[in-house]
C-alpha cells in the first residue's frame, strides 16, 4: 500500500472527542487510512512527502442534506412565495433527461469538492442514474430514491418507487469500496399516505437501511399536520415506526419541545440547513435546544434551488452567527460545535463511523485550507478563523480515502470544462434558450 | 486621455434608476469616466480593448461602515459576551503603533479590493496615519477621526480630538483626486457628553462636513439611553443638531418606529451590518421598515474584529437572506434592493454622486465577477446569482476611476507578500508571540 506524509501543516485533530490544533505538524496516510498525527516527524519512512506549509488540515466536510440533481434549477424563481417557486420548478423537473440529472450531479460535485466536501447525503429522483457519477467522482455519498405518494388509494404492493428503492439498496449499498451507501427516503409527511409511509419504513427496517426525511420545514407544514391529524409530523413518523431505523430529519425548523424529546429518545439525527431556511423564509430551527437534548445535529446545504450554492463553509458561517443574532447571545454556537456538525455529526448520521475526524485509524478524508490569504491574517484561533473568516474558495485540497480529488484549482477525477459545457447545454434544453 | 473598451461582458447597468442586465455587451472608459455602455460595439476607436467574455460587470461595491485599523484584532475573543470581548481588545489597541495601524489598513484593503470593494467609509483612531495608505492603494475612502469623550468635565475648547478632526478635514478632504474624503465622527451616544457632541456637530455643520455615528447597535445601549435620558439615541442626536449635517448611522438595530421617522425626516442614511449584528448577538435591524420609510440604507462589514472579514459579497448574501428568515417571508430583500444598498446607496451616503452605478458619465468604479465557476451555472438571473450564489473570490477585476487595482489574483497598487509579512510581524508584536 502506498504511503503519504503531509508535513508542516496546521492540523485540527481529534483526541478523545475534542478538537486540538497542532501547529506545523505531520499527518501520515497508509492507503486510505490515517496512520500518524503528531508534532514531530514520524520515524517511519513514507513513499511520498507533501509540504503543507501554511495549510490548515481539517476533516473533510460532510454535506448531510441535499438534492444534487436540482443544481440546474439554481436561481429559478428567486424571492417568490414558496408555492409559486415550486410551480416554476416542477415543469423544469419534468423535462429532465438522464443526461441533465447526471450533469447536474457532476456540477454539484465540482462545487462540493472545491469547497471541501468529501461526503454528502442526497435525496432525489432516479438515483440509479446517479450511481455512476458517484463512482467516477471519488466522493462518498449516501443517496436515496425519495418517495412521495399523495394518492390515498395506492396499494403498497403496486407502489413502484418503493420497489425501486429496495432494489437500489440491494444492488448498490456499500458499492465502490463502500463510498456509495444507499439510504431509504420519505419526502415528508404531507406528501405521502400513512399506509405507504408505514410499509416503506418496515421495509427499510427489514433491510437494515437508514432513512432520510424532511420534517417541519415550514410553519404551514407543521401546523397543517397538527390541524389535520392532531399530531406533529415528528409524532406522526414516530407512531408509524419510521424511527426504528436510524433516521436523518432535515430542517425541523418548527419542531416543538415534545418533538425534540421524541427525536432525542429515538436517536433521530437532525440536519440544519441555515441558508435554505433563511432564503425560503422558513425560520430559525431550535438548534441550541436540540444540541442540549443530546440530538446529533449535522449540517447541510439543501439543494442549489433553495440555497443557492453547495458550500459547506458558508453553511458553517451561517450556523455560527444566525442563532447568536436570533437569540441575542454571542456565546451560542461556538466554532467547535459547528465544525463537529459539519464533520463528525454528519459521519454519524451517514452511518460512517470511520470518517468525520482526523484521528489515527480513520479514513483519510481531508480538506486543506490555504491560510496564505489576507482575510485569514492574523491566525489567533484556527477554529474561529474557520467559522467566521474562511471562504469555500480557501480550500486548496480535498482528499477522500487518501486519494486527492482536487488540488489548487485542479480536479483529478472530474473534467471541469466538459461538465460546465454540458451543463450549459442542459440548461439551454431545460429552459428552451 | 487614455481610453479602454471592456468588450463581450455581461453588464448590470443602471437606466433611469433601475438595473438592466446587458448580455455580451460593451463598456467604454475615457480617463476615469464611463463614456459608453451598449450591446453593440461603439463606432469610436479605443486605445485598448479588453475581452471580458464570461465576466459580469457590476458597480464597484461600497463598504459603508468599517474600522479597517482593527483588522489585526480579527479572531480575538470570539464568542465572548460583548463586554468581555471589548476588554480583550482594548489592551491590544493600546499597544498599536503607527506601523501596526497602517499595515492593518493595508491588509484590510487587500481583502476589500480582492472582493470588489472600490470605496469604503471608515471610523477609527489616528486617521492622519491612514491617509498615505489611501493614497497608495488607489481606493476611495471616507475616513474619520472617531471621537469619544465620557468625561463630563471636559470643555470643548480643550478637547483635542475635535481639533484633530477639523484639521484633518482642512488638510485632506477631497485629496488624491477626490479619492479621499474626510468625515466627522461621533462614536455613539453612550461614549460622549452632550456638550462635546453638540459643539462638534456644530463644527461639522460649519465646515460642510458629513457625520458618521453608531446608533442603537445593542438593546442595552438603546434602553440605557431611554432610562437615563428619557429619549432614544436617535432622538438625542436629533435634539443636539447632529442631523443638520448629512449623517450616516451604523447598525440602528433597535431603532423604534419613531426613530425611523426621525431619520427619514432628517435624511439620515443607515448602514446595515448583518454579519456583525449576528455575530455579536445584537439582533435584526428593521431594514424593511427603513426602506419603506424612504431611508437611504447602505451596507457595511463593520470591523474585522466583529465580522470577521471585509467581504461585501458575503454581506450582500446575508442581507438578502436573514430578513426573509426572520420575518418568514421569502419575498423580502430582493437582489436589486441589496445590490443598490451595496452600491448607489453607499455612494449617496458618502456624498459621491458620481459613482455607485454603471452609467455613462459616472466614474469607472467597476467590479468584474468571473462567471466561469461551477457554482454560477446556470446563469438564469444575474442579480439573483450575485446575491445568492456569488462569492467574494469570484471577483476577478476591481477598478477605481478607470485604474485597475486588482486583476486575476494580482494587486497592482499594493505589495501583497510584503503586507502579509508585515502583518504577521505586527501580530507577533501585539500579541507577544
Amino acid at each position: 500500500m502506498s504511503t503519504l506524509l503531509l508535513k508542516n501543516a496546521d492540523i485540527i485533530a481529534t483526541y478523545e472527542g475534542s478538537f486540538t490544533c497542532l501547529r506545523n505538524s505531520y499527518l501520515g496516510i497508509e492507503g486510505d487510512t490515517i496512520d500518524y498525527i503528531g508534532s514531530s516527524k514520524p520515524t517511519e519512512k513514507y513513499d511520498e512527502e507533501k509540504d503543507m506549509h501554511s495549510r490548515l488540515l481539517i476533516p473533510g466536510l460532510i454535506n448531510s442534506h441535499g438534492h444534487s440533481g436540482m443544481v440546474l434549477l439554481r436561481g429559478l424563481g428567486s424571492d417568490l412565495p414558496l408555492q409559486d417557486w415550486l410551480h416554476q420548478m416542477w415543469p423544469i423537473e419534468d423535462r429532465m433527461r438522464v443526461q441533465d440529472l447526471q450533469v447536474g450531479m457532476k456540477l454539484a460535485m465540482l462545487e462540493m469538492i472545491a469547497t471541501g466536501t468529501t461526503s454528502f447525503s442526497d435525496m432525489y429522483l432516479r438515483p440509479r442514474d446517479m450511481t455512476a457519477v458517484v463512482e467516477q467522482s471519488g466522493m462518498k455519498a449516501n443517496i436515496a430514491r425519495c418517495i412521495t405518494c399523495p394518492d390515498t388509494a395506492m396499494r403498497y404492493e403496486s407502489f413502484a418507487p418503493a420497489r425501486e428503492s429496495i432494489e437500489l439498496f440491494k444492488d448498490f449499498h456499500k458499492a465502490f469500496d463502500d463510498r456509495l451507501r444507499i439510504d431509504f427516503s420519505i419526502h415528508a409527511q404531507y406528501t405521502i399516505t400513512d399506509l405507504i409511509a408505514r410499509r416503506y419504513s418496515e421495509d427499510c427496517l427489514d433491510n437494515g437501511g437508514r432513512l432520510h426525511v424532511h420534517i417541519s420545514e415550514t410553519r404551514k407544514e407543521h401546523e397543517d399536520c397538527i390541524s389535520q391529524l392532531g399530531k406533529t409530523p415528528t409524532r406522526w413518523f414516530a407512531d408509524l415506526g419510521t424511527f426504528k431505523s436510524p433516521t436523518a430529519a432535515a430542517h425541523c425548523v418548527w419542531a416543538s419541545d415534545e418533538d425534540i424529546s421524541i427525536m432525542a429518545q429515538n436517536k433521530v439525527s437532525v440536519i440544519h440547513n441555515p441558508s435554505s431556511n433563511m432564503k425560503l423564509g422558513s425560520g430559525f430551527a431550535p438548534i441550541g435546544k436540540m444540541l442540549r437534548s443530546g440530538i446529533n445535529v449535522a449540517l447541510g446545504t439543501d439543494g442549489a434551488a433553495s440555497n443557492n450554492n453547495l458550500n459547506m463553509l458558508e453553511e458553517m458561517h451561517l450556523a455560527s452567527i444566525i442563532h447568536k443574532g436570533y437569540h441575542l447571545d454571542p456565546t451560542l454556537m461556538k466554532p467547535e460545535t459547528v465544525l463537529r456538525m459539519a464533520t463528525a455529526n454528519g459521519a454519524l448520521l451517514q452511518g460512517r463511523p470511520d470518517t468525520g475526524s482526523l484521528e489515527v485509524g480513520k479514513k483519510a478524508d481531508i480538506c486543506a485550507i490555504d491560510l496564505d490569504k489576507p482575510h485569514l491574517v492574523p491566525n489567533l484561533d484556527p477554529l474561529a478563523l474557520l467559522s467566521y473568516s474562511a471562504q469555500g474558495s480557501d480550500v486548496c485540497m480535498t482528499m477522500v480515502n487518501g486519494r486527492i480529488l482536487y488540488e489548487n484549482g485542479q480536479y483529478l477525477t472530474l473534467d471541469r470544462e466538459r461538465i460546465l459545457r454540458e451543463a450549459e447545454e442542459s440548461a439551454r434544453f431545460l429552459y428552451g434558450k
